[in-house]
């Protein structure tokens, strides 16, 4: 059972924005066991859109078209998806009832010929009420192929997916069972890894797909399997991590979840009644983002000081100006004094704190561009390690942030 | 002249990790007048590969390719191109000097059989040396046509696309113009601003392009313009924007540039010698990380206080608890007190404050989800602005960023 995933729009062919819409259908799908073959991105031209529609019914069993259904001259893809289907378009009350509704109830106000107008759908489609937007999805069929299409709005098209379309494709078809686990390594090169792990690679069953994610410093290893047998694959992927960890004991830093590693901490953090402050300098907040953009955060998350200019350093977190005179503040001793004012600031159990410099020029301090010391501390003691981060802003910013959540969740698994 | 760009991974078809490289190349590309028609992800699968490749040859001139270059057995891209193109692979002298040169600056170690092999390229390819890894970037050709295969590693792959890709494409080819203008307004939805400009839409040249693009409040709307005649298009553009700005003078705010408004702003803080810091509650960081993720953000960028707690709003902002308890952590007046303490803390020009709940859940200060708000401060005044802003956690946390960062360069512009 293979789907295809088409997404409509000239903005993602000219990179004004970059389509995320694909990733969060071809996990949903992968949880029920849909592989996704293809993704394909198009511009808003019929002739593209059907030849699009065409390859796919040849490749796949279900399509997931998105984008392209705004009420606005440049979208098309209703009028494409009634060609393709030699249908017409047709009202939908319930849609023009929900378009009332949404005007009424989010902008007090009424929906314009144009918007009603987003009621009309062809006539041969089931519609999947969209509770987030005025512009419906649609459930097509055609020789038992299943296309669907949806707004290309991320948060409406979540909404769909999850509420309309995934449910009503589990009681359609019978899916196979899909497994990936992900196990995350750190310290190690890929080739290095793969070296050190050929023979049991070599060893895997056919069904058993095994890949390497190499990312900032890190491996990811993604052991996949499928089949109609769910044990066959559970087992299968159980005995083969088993066989495997032992030799990657000292890289092995542990299971990728489809949680971040910080919604694990702040998992952690919540169950044992703990909490954490973050000092930042040169990730400027990036750390305190990654907590706060997690569900519950305040349960744990007791906040965070950007000391972006030296001054402040002083002034907010009371480091001993003694100290970055005779160290700079790029070092070991300001990125711990840091860590061990953010405890007092905030009480919190744990602190991160972060100084460096994230270039791309020298700056104040005349640090090296990516080098950054990272302190963790807790109510009892203060740590802290130095790190260079390459020369590519963004990159030492994320690599600082990852590598600040990596020592702290060391940190805390030790308790 | 078209190009294709097919993405080669596992990893993207499972939605394990989001295609960013699609949309970095396709930018580029339209910089120098190529149109790209379709955008493909492949899985790390021979024949799919080759597929690929020869649905995007007979659509396109320019097919660039990322991905599956790497030292492991998943990694195929490199075998599939030999194959595509009749070819063998040849050890290549100057990219096994780049990997010795890698191995002994980067990591102190002499690179391994498998990393040498990462020197193997066709013997037709021309190689385009990448000094960000051991993965180099290929060019190939074939009846007129270029194929480029890049390294999926971001960093990696804009490396070689900016430096060694594009000056050969101009080199090699005669480009059209190609010309986007944005505009972006807020205010007024994506529908009743079409209605209010039908007349101006329906009057554009058929070498002009109009495309309405919504988000989070704001709809950008784009004007794109294609052409060997550089100046009919730079000309034709400049009249109609000319023409519908009157139309849409209370909802303009600007036209979107590469950079984002805060990058706007942080020009606009440098040039006047000003600076801003931010006190956070709802939105956690994000907009210092915002700030923070420019270079030459040490300029203008004092710092910011996460004040996620209650108790950090009064024991780091200073914020007095009689205010929080007579008006709640979430009501304008913390919100104003919150931005002059943060003029004061940092001692800068300008401070932005949100407090509100960004949900799930009510939370202590049960506040209404979605409601926040947003105070501007200046050493002379404080002002704010109540928002509801949705019950999608991480869109309110976006849209209150977005919008207090509207509002403080609607300040600063005054000046």
């Amino acid at each position: 059972m293979l789907a295809e995933i088409i997404t409509i729009g000239d903005e993602i062919l000219i990179g004004q924005v970059v389509d995320t819409n694909s990733a969060f259908i071809a996990k949903q799908l992968n949880k029920i066991g849909v592989s996704v073959y293809q993704i394909t991105s198009v511009q808003d031209d019929k002739d593209h859109i059907i030849k699009s529609l065409q390859e796919a019914e040849a490749n796949a069993n279900i399509i997931i078209i998105t984008g392209g259904l705004g009420p606005t001259k440049d979208d098309i893809t209703k009028n494409t998806l009634a060609a393709y289907f030699d249908d017409i378009l047709v009202r939908n009350e319930d849609v023009t009832q929900n378009i009332y509704r949404i005007w009424k109830d989010h902008l007090n106000n009424t929906p314009t010929q144009i918007n009603l107008d987003q009621a009309l759908v062809p006539s041969k489609a089931q519609v999947l009420m969209n509770y987030h937007g005025s512009a419906p999805g649609m459930w097509l069929e055609k020789g038992g192929k299943v296309f669907i299409s949806l707004p290309g709005v991320p948060y409406e098209m979540k909404g769909l997916l999850d509420d309309a379309v995934i449910p009503k494709l589990r009681a359609q078809f019978k899916f196979p069972y899909i497994q990936h686990e992900t196990i995350l390594t750190y310290g190690l090169g890929e080739s290095a890894l793969a070296e050190r792990i050929e023979a049991w690679e070599n060893q895997l069953p056919p069904y058993i797909k095994l890949a390497y994610l190499p990312s900032l410093g890190r491996v990811r290893l993604r052991l996949s399997g499928k089949s109609m047998d769910k044990d066959l694959i559970k087992n299968e992927i159980k005995r083969q991590i088993a066989l495997v960890l032992p030799q990657i004991e000292d890289i092995f830093v542990g299971f990728e979840r489809d949680d971040s590693i910080e919604a694990v901490i702040g998992q952690q953090l919540a169950e044992s009644k703990k909490s954490v402050a973050t000092a930042e300098s040169c990730t400027g907040g990036k750390i305190a983002e990654l907590f706060t953009a997690n569900a519950g955060a305040s349960r744990y998350f007791k906040g965070s000081v950007v000391s972006y200019a030296t001054q402040s350093k002083i002034e907010v977190l009371k480091v001993d100006p003694q100290l970055i005179k005779e160290f700079s503040v790029v070092s070991a001793q300001v990125a711990e004094a840091m860590a061990t004012s953010a405890i007092k600031l905030f009480d919190s159990d744990y602190a991160i704190a972060t100084t460096g410099n994230a270039g791309p020029s020298k700056g104040d301090a005349d640090a090296d561009i990516g080098k950054v010391y990272i302190a963790i501390a807790t109510r009892e003691k203060v740590f802290s390690e130095v790190f260079t981060f390459g020369n590519h802003r963004l990159k030492v910013i994320n690599r600082a942030a990852t590598k600040a959540l990596e020592m702290l969740q060391k940190e805390i698994s030790k308790k």
